[in-house]
């Protein structure tokens, strides 16, 4: 079993077992210790998970889960040497995904999003983080914000929301003049609704600058939601430091991040979430964990999955924190767990498996949790149990 | 529907039946009239896949599947910067792996396989090739092959048998001395028991010369085995031509293959076999598939599968295969389908999908087949049939 414990340091323990009472976990330790106390017989579910690992359930932190159509089409022309430019220019892009959003009806949201946590709680995903900002304007983003809130109801996997108006400029629009609709009339009405519990902007050279996105975290704090910033991914802008500056809980990409960059995230306690699928997906050089790793910071590692960057796996997203960020599978594991958490608020101690922390796990069909960067592009997770609850169980192959 | 035909295009069809009759395909083209020919409510089975893609099965030509023990730790001893000369030093590397093979007892090398099967399958996988080669010795090789051979008998994949005595030199050994072993004894055993079908070579600089790799490949040869190598991984040794010269089914790896190797393997016939999971899992460069391309060669894409690049999943090898090696997605398809099947000179046409071909494929929970790459590190595969059996359907999420 791999216990991440409060501190953030991953620990195993062999010949160990887990009980969930009322939803928390219970006990954690020696098998005899554990089930003398809590007699499996007289569970409403026991697991046989001998020679199988168990870590917490996943805490994706950062995704754009909620979308309509998709942009495979794209990503085959991009494989042919179309540039993103070219995209852009055809109509494709963020901006064709805004578009089908807009047409979408809120019933077909909330099945696609239902769709997607299915798959991603079929990898092991227990919290996921799910922004707005397929609207860019006020009516479709409190659509994608009450789809969100509708799917936390609907299932397992809990569900976290991020209001990100400031996702993209409007097409036609300047930019500006985007962020007073932003802070005068989005945020104010996703505020009176209470359907987001974060606020995110896409700091970014020819996107937000780093004023402009200062504003809509300065008002959407006002209102009570919680800075996070999209910061130094294609070009070094400043959205660290302003992460820093304005509290965030986390600032995500960080690509271009400097030294200083991290050390003023360290000094004011943002987590720094990292997002190897989209380097993965775009052909691109990964994020340098590093520096945020060297002074002791908390590095969350999340999926980024959005039409760009299709993938619900946390599994591949740990894989590739090793295999192309050279993270050691310890540290990747507790930044798609733990330090995920972290990322998103969560002081219950989810993403770690100890005494009184959510009874949210994975049991492995693996028998360490090395496995689950080692045997990469597999699904690694036999069952998931959310709030103690069986929520997932792998079918058996049909042998005919 | 994406149909690969004879000569190697793909094409999709919409609003396409497939009809499998006595384990081939009777029958592929629209709806009405394949439905009005054989009717679904007489089938034995009937599978709806309205908005779904469907694919033939995939062909992995190029797996070490079979082994024992697995090498968990050394993937976190390289993350934490530990060389492989120095994971060689310490007893570990593929020389490890063959000793847990010759302590394995045959039932549980055939375990091993099935469950490896038993994963692949589940990815879509109806064909595979698997080497021998963690023996060394005349007894460990045919153990092997006849786990092989069992799992063939047992399984619904197709598995296919390679010979590989000359995968490694054995510790303390000459590798003069053990090609003599494995022309004069282990070949000819194999040979004896008919257990493989062809004959491959680690041709690299610090394994077996290309001399040696001849001796190797010309002996087969007259034991009946068809010829392969692993050319051109680590340096540019002369294992393409070398291939080319033997009329080899394939050259594999071939990462620092030249020009005039492409030209020959071209003119010769032979398939050229690319493994990006190995470069993905090494952290290395990818192979250049455009000097194959655009002389029209058949790139076949595998998983090589194996202790040091763990993963089963032919669809990751598709999605690497583009992001990584830049091939469209219908040339990352048809290599793992059509050319795999050249490969292992597979010429029923499996790998296609049309009248006479064997009716192995996959219902993809997807609606096209670009969507292999492009929705990365999640298994695509909904549904698996081998010779027209239902051999795999994937659960549905409990919703607890
Ligand atoms: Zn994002
Ligand atoms: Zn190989």
């Amino acid at each position: 079993m791999a216990v991440v414990d409060e501190s953030g340091a991953l620990r195993t323990h062999e010949d160990a077992a887990v009980a969930v009472v009322d939803g928390a976990v219970a006990a954690v330790g020696p098998t005899d210790a554990v089930t003398s106390e809590y007699d499996p017989a007289e569970a409403d579910v026991a697991l046989d998970a001998r020679g199988k690992a168990v870590i917490p359930g996943f805490v994706d932190s950062h995704t754009h889960a909620l979308f309509a159509g998709d942009r495979a089409d794209e990503f085959a022309a991009k494989l042919r040497g179309k540039t993103y430019q070219e995209i852009l220019a055809e109509g494709g892009g963020i901006l064709r995904t805004v578009r089908a959003v807009r047409e979408a009806d809120p019933d077909a949201l909330l099945a696609n999003l239902l769709q997607q946590l299915d798959t991603m709680l079929s990898y092991g995903t227990t919290t996921v983080e799910v922004k707005s900002g397929y609207g860019l304007d006020t009516e479709t983003e409190l659509a994608m914000l009450g789809a969100v809130r509708r799917a936390d109801d609907q299932h397992p996997v809990d569900v976290v929301a991020t209001f990100m108006g400031a996702h993209a400029v409007p097409e036609g629009r300047d930019a500006d003049d985007y962020v007073d609709e932003v802070v005068e009339e989005q945020l104010p009405a996703v505020a009176k609704q209470g359907v987001a519990e974060f606020c995110d902007v896409f700091c970014e050279e020819g996107v937000f600058s780093v004023e402009g996105s200062r504003r809509v975290l300065e008002a959407g704090r006002e209102h009570g939601l919680t800075p996070k910033v999209h910061a130094e991914e294609f070009v070094h802008l400043g959205g660290a430091r302003l992460a820093a500056e304005v509290g965030a809980a986390s600032a995500d990409h960080l690509l271009h991040a400097t030294d200083e960059d991290a050390e003023a995230l360290v000094d004011a306690g943002v987590v720094p979430v990292l997002l190897p699928g989209t380097a993965f997906s775009l052909g691109a050089d990964y994020a340098d964990p590093d520096p945020f790793l060297d002074r002791g910071a908390p590095v969350a590692v999340a999926t980024d999955l959005n039409p760009n960057c299709y993938s619900q796996s946390m599994p591949f997203a740990v894989a590739l924190a090793c295999v192309g960020m050279g993270m050691t599978p310890a540290e990747a594991l507790v930044g798609a767990t733990r330090n995920g958490a972290l990322a998103i608020d969560r002081d219950d101690g989810r993403g770690t498996l100890r005494q009184g922390t959510p009874g949210d796990l994975c049991v492995l069909d693996a028998p360490s949790h090395v496995h689950v960067p080692y045997n990469f592009g597999v699904n690694p997770v036999e069952a998931v149990l959310k709030d103690g609850r069986l929520v997932h169980g792998r079918t058996e192959v049909v042998h005919g």
